[in-house]
């Protein structure tokens, strides 16, 4: 493993300690990501097809504890609240986090960072809780575009500097975007979290004519260099054609990993636990499609 | 009661202080709503139904002192102004206010901190004064966002690491938002005030068809998970109606107290008090309606 | 007098200094107000009716150095250039201005500190000037509300941590504000000023359809508090008519003071001298308007 | 000569030298305009009428080493590049400075400060060059007003803290300001510079109808107080009537100098250095036109 | 060499020795830009005519550290990244970067710093790298003028103090810039890049009627002074005409080197080295286009 030469000598050990839990040594990461009761609010954790123990933001924090996920993404809030009594998960903290509520058609999204990378550091001396990396979300073609680069670069070198890892959730978004998903602009999406030195990048999976297609990651994944790319879960689907969908990323696509949400919390805390074993199954284990079914159904 | 991380060792005693004079160690609130001076101007203060002594601000004070209330919650200022000789109110300080002059159609609100949480701090110390807690509100779905979430989550830390507990009070409201009052929109509210880890969250009551009803606000608590609801008493009603409601959103709706402006400064002094102990009554004893009512007749 | 506890202990003895210099002991503000020239540019200054003396800056310091009055305010550049040769008079540093050049219906107004309190604080330290306290204008209801809520509340906070007192000029104004001076309206502004805990506001005198009418401004005291309220003294007229409207404002309005401008500078030295003895003799003295009069005429 | 209370007593000697060397000790300001590079892009430098060695930036220097000016005022990266070899020359450092290409009717002019007082301060310790002062352009009427404001009164402060004087550019402009040069508007520009204790403060002469007359300078002169007046050059005219103006404006609108610009840079070095020593003549020596006109052929 | 003097005495021999890097020894400067990936997004690395190898953004690092260059520009995420094992390339940080995804029409350009040059130079002592100068992008005309102008001269300033050399790429750009090159405009640039003290300003070549011409550019060097003018190399063209087209820049225009990305990128290793070494030797060694083709082609 390559370490930048932004991560100090002192915390190097630090770093690559981070990254080796969060990516079980694989170099893959496996994120649970539970940022959504912001940026999604209510709708992800109540209705049809939702278990209700979704319902309760501890429900995140149980299937955490209690599965084999790489990290967990969610806010600091949620973090300083629960964290004492859910020591052993890996956090990630998302540094940034906007609302659905103003579409982007009505005004051009802007999320910017609630803390600093020193209060995650202080909270984590502080807690001695297991956090090992930050993330952040930027879109790409809002007019605010540039004041979310500059955030970003800083939290980058800020959080590189304490030993943590990084994840950035890249998309493009704005009145100036015609089309969020082309490859072309999703391979740019990548090319920029590379310029900024990010570990990982999280862009939404490309599509042509509104469909995906793993091969179209190739392309995403060249651009990162040795930036990471994960793809990000999206909505609820059956848990053979999410697996499925996921190996082919990795393996077709030769993506980095995945950051799954809804498809893990919005099942019961069993069924939760079950899918997180069997992403984790085909992301650190290499394992067939077949195999992560067979771990889903036994776990 | 379980501390967040965020609370330093040194400072746990403290915050478990004063939450438990806030709370009288029931883990509900009683606030006193007292920021309307600036929030709503004029208005509330004077007019048909409204007693004549609330025209002068030391009628909360005068209130606040001789009722049995959780908390007082207003502006810096005015406990700078009048607090030396109200030695025994626990206080609330609101860090940001705005008025009421710009509606939404003119222009998404925005309200920003007036002081930071140092400020509190060094008052405070300075004058030895019952400060308990901070409060903030955010207008999730304002264009403004961005920039009182980045304000309130600061806040919350800020707080906790001084010791001091926090009240978030958070409104949908923007041109963007059509409807202010669904159970869907203040589950999201309630959750985004858990992700910013404040202690309690103020809403509006939920409402269908225009209509409020406690059972909508099961969800909402639900939703806040660790961090407590409390609800806003909005515009005078019936002392009974008041209690009936604030009963049922307790024992049905789930919630962890009220927040009460109007319907307490808009009486007289004696009346007033008499309302903050009905109030009290069923925030901190679990009395019964009857039971209040009989408070407030005997106050 | 009562001293906000926002004032350190070592600072008691100053502020109440200050506060007696400018009240002359009475607990009533006699404030000439010489902000004028940048807030309306060279309109106030010549023409028909305003003696050729007022074309000089200087004759404003002639005025404050040899008349009585209570503080003079102006801005800080005006009394650094000027104050060495009138050490005699009380300053109060206006602390933020701006022309009339943008026009409401083009812009909501703005108007920012052009210096901290600590800038005011260093001269007068380094000049031993005889600046007793500082000055800001609120507009309420402009969309840049949230700037100078924040602004004031700021200065104020930092005037009485260093013993000088404040004036707050608050004024209704903005595309969103139709009427400017109903009593409403006014009693909301005082009461922003004792959210503030300014140690004056002022205002301009309600109307009634269009009509001043010193009754209405109880209400604006009342909901002032502890703030006391001093008027504007608006465009120039009769000694008599002026005297008399001030001696209105405080025996029926019950306002603690007057904030007068062009009533004074519009007029030769001489004059210009026996109107503020006029009118430091109804606001210091209870002088009756025959009385002022009288010391008008004799000054 | 005196000395403002912003200056301290340990930078008084070092202020009044300051202003000796670039008054000649006159008290009259012969001010040397080279800021046009960027303000007016190439337009002022190539093209009819114009001497080609005007092409070269340097040419500004020549002139200045060469010719007798009170002092050459333009950006510090030029006097940072050129300095070190023209260390005769009294500079005066431009703090801000915006392009010609967006047109008020576009968007209202902005223009802020590359650098603070205090890295002029640095430079001029670091390298021993013969700074002598400050500037900055204001707008007014710009719907920016408030931003520059805030500036310009921060640099008079801390340059006069540092020993250095000022010379604001003041020009009202913005969409809200129909006529920019009417004497009404330009006597209210001197008034916000003597407000802001500025030492000098640039104004374009005055108009009516379209027409300049020395005699609409007197008010403007009366209203700037001990803050003395100079007028901008403007466009090329020839020797004669350029310096016939200029002698009206210090002898009959009893202006304190000139800030000329194109009518020298625009000549080759000899008649550049001329022309300066004609201004300087009636500017410091109160030169006839016919005297001045007698130095400029005899250079 | 000439340093200009806020380079201070301890960082002389430093900015000399950075500057002799980047430019053999010549005074001109052969700059290798790679801040596409941002600029550009995925457009420029993938396509018709672009070679397989340029998918990768190591391309770039095997080019610059096996080929002849004077530096190489980049983001520092990528220096950060990939610096350690390519040690012996001399860098040159590009602060600020934007996409191409907000159309000028929709949006005048904004591009602000993601590093402080306080952030190079940490990483530079961290790491040992050769980084040897910055880089910043303004957009003259664009109604953020302002706080591209303050931003550039901050950052000149601070890389003269640290003993880095500076590159400004100007570009005229804004809804109210009609042509963006003609030799007017584009002299205006380079007066700007003069008046902030830049060691190099980038432009794009001027044209007339659509069309280049070197001679056009005499005038952009001229308005440019002692600072040196380089040319953006833009889009691929025959190896051939591009030799020309820099060899006619250097030699008719008066140019001070280039600065080529895609040129030389979008080739293959052994191509973009032979294209850089071609370029090189006219640069470096005043070489003719035919010894440049030669040294092209025996690379």
């Amino acid at each position: 493993m390559s370490v930048p030469v932004d991560v100090p000598v002192s915390k190097r050990m630090l770093y690559k300690k981070n990254l080796r839990k969060a990516t079980k040594g694989t170099g893959r990461l496996m994120l649970f990501a539970g940022d959504q009761r912001v940026e999604h609010l209510h709708g992800d954790f109540y209705g049809k097809g939702i278990d209700t123990s979704d319902a309760n933001p501890e429900h995140f924090f149980r299937i955490a504890s209690k599965a084999r996920i790489g990290c967990f993404a969610t806010q600091l809030g949620f973090v300083a609240r629960y964290g004492k009594e859910y020591r052993n998960i890996p956090y990630l903290i998302k540094l940034n986090s906007k609302t659905n509520l103003v579409p982007t058609k009505h005004k051009d999204p802007l999320s910017t960072a609630w803390y600093s990378v020193a209060d995650v550091v202080q909270l984590k001396r502080q807690s001695k809780l297991n956090i090992v990396g930050v993330g952040y979300t930027i879109y790409l073609g809002s007019v605010y575009e540039s004041i979310m680069l500059e955030e970003a670069a800083q939290i980058v070198k800020d959080a590189h500097k304490a030993g943590l890892f990084t994840v950035l959730w890249i998309y493009p978004r704005g009145k100036a975007v015609k089309k969020e998903k082309t490859q072309e602009i999703l391979a740019g999406a990548t090319s920029v979290g590379a310029a900024l030195n990010t570990d990982f990048v999280k862009i939404n999976p490309p599509e042509v004519r509104g469909k995906r297609d793993p091969k179209l990651l190739q392309r995403c994944v060249d651009a990162a260099g040795r930036t990471k790319v994960v793809c990000a879960g999206g909505s609820q689907k059956s848990v053979k054609a999410f697996l499925q969908e996921l190996h082919d990323q990795i393996h077709t696509g030769r993506t980095s990993g995945n950051a799954t949400g809804r498809n893990i919390h919005q099942k019961s805390l069993k069924e939760a636990i079950a899918m997180c074993n069997a992403v984790s199954a085909i992301t650190f284990d290499n394992a067939t499609v077949a195999e992560a079914m067979k771990a889903f159904r036994s776990s």
